[in-house]
């Protein structure tokens, strides 16, 4: 089985990548979704305060590693590929890496800060109070966090600069080479 | 002027970035060359032991981009552009960018740690004895320093998975975006 990570700072194109890796019929776990399962699991409402506390707790009691393993246990094994989302820190690769080796893939999406803050800027809803000045410091807590770390030590860089377009060509492309090859008579022309 | 930063995790190639930068007439200065400058200024022989001390002494004393600003002072007004090889943590970035804004440019260069870990095996010299739990603790410690920060928040990622040649090829393209354009009439087939 093949387990393909995405990461990048905000705005980068992240979603977009996942967004696209579920459109071409890839399973896809957020790690997000097993801190949400332990908040419910306790009983707890789900905001953003008990979710970065339990989060956090969490880290603090089991390792920095823990969403990773929790993600890893919700990994169906019939699957041939499976896309997570969401990683942040390098213990979290790590994790992936020595239970995977070269099955695990780690791709960082990324885009200049000036794409990314403009990019931030227009996606603003209208009941989100975005500046620039939040912006940046979104970037510095995930900075703070190691996704830096993760990003240096990916396997795959992929560049979303341009149009979207062309960048939903680049993810489809890389994660196609992750697919079981045809079968054999059916790519003749190839 | 364009001043463009080189970055990348060792054996990433920055290095042949830079190269190639030299062999097409740019301007070239190395950050380290500022911390050699005051280890000679002091009359301290040139070993890495004084290089290392120095070079965190003066960050502790003056700030962290204390090295971003000598080299600065080394640029000469009247280049048109210039390489800057070295830069270690995001508080030499900002100082760039708050000095020069649209004409700094900050490109990392990216291998992932298979490739990298593969060049800097081969590259091994008689002399050294470079062992892959030695290479993993470089790496650890360019980390430390926030490297990793700095390619998150790199302008321009260059990948240099593939050959030599098509590396130099993409280094070559992209410094010849900042290269002053053909005089008029010069470039009519284009």
């Amino acid at each position: 089985m093949k387990v393909i990570a995405f990461t990048g700072m905000p705005g980068s194109g992240k979603s977009e990548a996942v967004k696209v890796a579920r459109e071409m019929g890839i399973p896809v776990i957020r790690m997000g979704d097993c801190v949400w399962d332990e908040v419910r699991k306790r009983g707890l409402e789900l905001n953003d305060e008990n979710v970065g506390r339990i989060a956090n707790e969490m880290r603090e009691k089991y390792g920095k590693d823990i969403w990773a393993k929790r993600t890893f246990e919700k990994i169906d094994p019939s699957w041939d590929i499976v896309v997570i989302d969401g990683i942040r820190n390098i213990e979290e690769v790590e994790f992936f890496r020595e239970k995977l080796g070269k099955d695990f893939t780690l791709i960082a999406i990324h885009a200049s800060p000036e794409t990314r803050y403009r990019r931030l800027m227009e996606r603003k809803r209208e009941d989100d109070s975005t500046t620039l000045e939040k912006i940046k410091e979104r970037d510095e807590r995930e900075l703070g966090w190691g996704i830096g770390v993760v990003i240096a030590m990916a396997d795959v860089i992929i560049t979303n600069d341009g149009s979207l377009h062309g960048f939903r060509e680049k993810i489809k492309d890389t994660l196609s080479t992750f697919l079981a090859p045809p079968e054999e008579g059916k790519n003749e022309n190839l």
